[in-house]
């Protein structure tokens, strides 16, 4: 169950209060009850600190927010791929656009991933920014317009060519690389959107975390994707 | 038992793969073997994937290798203080050689630290930069000389004239600070060295964790202390 | 009549399209106008591709906006010592809040503008990071809240206290350093107010730069402080 | 004459001290001298600060080595794109090796030289990364596997497959890009090598700027490209 499959939920949980520590575990367990409940991949990234725990609780594929490429040794500070991959991740976010990475140790970290047999999920402003990364070979590319990252104002609606745009170039470049969508995600419809223009799935955070009930939008997301 | 007491003895795990998951588990199992022997302090800068698990199954005090002075919010990949008091961990690195940082942000982050209830370690390189870090009211500052940093010549030999630069100066500006040195450290003399050097402790990394016999080392160094 | 003076009005020209090329020659050359008016120390801070030009039009004072601190080598695309120096420059700010850097790296800095005999302006944003700046001993320390920056509410106004405050630990660390406030000043009774604060000058952008008429608020400036 | 033409050796002052202020203008004569000798197009990348007085009194093609993408503004210390334009630079080196930056700044940066009428060429470690920058469409890549910069060891004959793989794969993407390799050139052979793997021309600082006779090479390297 802590495969990743397709179509794809990803939940990352930033470092917002309502998920760090103990309430981002009890976030984590209501994923896993949506997945269990609809039959939908729903993942989810956690801080680094929470990997471990929630990897003993949960059975629903983890990611981590970010990791370095650095390789064991001397690197005070900073996230050696093994660390997360012995917690319990199966995978990593990169280059998210609150955490930017150099366009080289984009290229290394992916390489790193696929070393320690990580799924490197790298996220990507525009459609041009996609394309380029999906020659590095990723495993999923998540395109999200920052500008729209935590309005509610969906990517699918405000700028769905952002969207098509990149599975289009994204197509022609590397057909291999599975293709998220986010920002601004707030409901089943906009999910739905996101498929219909030609994703796998989602990348979602505020949506999710702030939610008064983030059992029900799940649910929502979940069924959005089943009705499609 | 997860109370810092002085003097100290502080071990940087890095992203030593002897130091990464269970390894890292072991390794602060010896030295809270050894604190409970000599009753000497001895607390563990592990991994942040780590910091949990380990605050879980052992009573020494855990400090984290670094942390942002971000709030809680839309942060991802960094890491948020209160993810690393919620995992267990009493204090963090600040500013190591590794990963340096602005110094408008040390100032932010030793305030965070303070307001989450975190020690403060903040390194720095030589006499004059101890002496600035100083004014920020940081609770311990540890100096290090970066070209000394695991080359197995001790800071109290090569350059005793760092670590009594150190002591005279913050000692001048703000005496309340505890102050460690590092760089080098690697046999029981050295820690008297540091000690008799007028600091309080020592911060010391490939020295005990790249040890044939990592807890041998760390007897040594406590006796060392007990001695002194 | 390129030596710096005190009481000194130094006006960032940063990269505005005001400031910038042609436009900051003729801006210098009205700076320098009122200097010869008011025999009053005003010093420019022009971008780096206009200082030479600058040095050979105009008669004040010349500073960088930033430098690095590497020595002559392999750094392409870093702003070297000797470069500035040799271009015109008398000095350059360090650790502007548009350009913070590494608390090692203002140490080395400073140093290497020692070495070079460049004047250094190392900027901070309160009364503590200040203080622990002037522990390394720069020629000229700038306070400036970040939050006050470009917004015309001057500093001596809304956070006196920051000032004063600088003044007062700055003055007990290390009496040496001259200290300049900046953020917000825009009419002449803010830079009379900064120097009754205790300070010997100011730093001022935008309340030049954009100024529809920067000969005359440089003039108000010099007269405020002819009359202080 | 400040045009830039095909075959093209870009030579990078870097921060040399044989390649600042008026040893940087007395450089570039040389380089123009053997411009007119061999009608073989050199162009100069000299550090910021020269840029102006260059363009005042050589007649050859000037390249920054480094721009920001910033907006005028309030950036200080940052690189304005109008202001190397103004000073009479044709283009700029993006992500040196020694410079590397952000993919997302990269995409922008490209962008901003466009806007401007600057040239961009974007430097690359590797054939995919090179690949990668070629999908943002900047007009000349430079692919220098960084380690070989300044060791002596053409790329031409120490990773020939670095270059052939960059032709290859940048062609298939985006054939509009102009390509350049670097790394350890030094003799005329290994501009010729260059050439025939493909390449429009070299990148080239150390093995001209160091040179006891850097008129010499430029014409050895100018001769190479006459006899290809």
């Amino acid at each position: 169950m802590t495969k990743v499959r397709v179509p794809l939920i990803l939940v990352n949980f930033k470092t917002y209060s309502e998920a760090t520590g103990k309430k981002a575990i009890g976030l984590a367990k209501l994923a896993e009850e949506v997945t269990h409940e609809c039959d939908i991949c729903i993942a989810v990234a956690p801080q680094f600190t929470d990997i471990y725990r929630m990897a003993q609780e949960v059975s629903i594929p983890i990611f981590a927010q970010h990791m370095d490429y650095v390789e064991p040794g001397s690197f005070t500070g900073y996230v050696l791929p093994e660390s997360i991959k012995e917690a319990g991740a199966v995978g990593t976010l990169i280059n998210h656009s609150e955490r930017r990475l150099k366009l080289a140790d984009i290229d290394a970290t992916v390489a790193r991933a696929r070393e320690v047999d990580l799924l490197s999920v790298v996220c990507a402003n525009n459609a041009a920014v996609s394309a380029a990364v999906s020659v590095l070979k990723p495993d999923i590319i998540a395109v999200e317009p920052p500008e729209l990252i935590g309005t509610g104002i969906p990517v699918s609606k405000a700028k769905p060519e952002v969207v098509t745009g990149t599975v289009e170039l994204v197509n022609r470049i590397n057909p291999d690389v599975m293709i998220l969508c986010g920002a601004g995600i707030m409901r089943g419809e906009d999910v739905a959107a996101a498929l219909r223009l030609g994703t796998e799935g989602v990348l979602v955070a505020s949506g999710v975390v702030k939610a008064k009930d983030p059992y029900k939008v799940l649910l929502e997301f979940a069924e959005a994707i089943t009705k499609a």
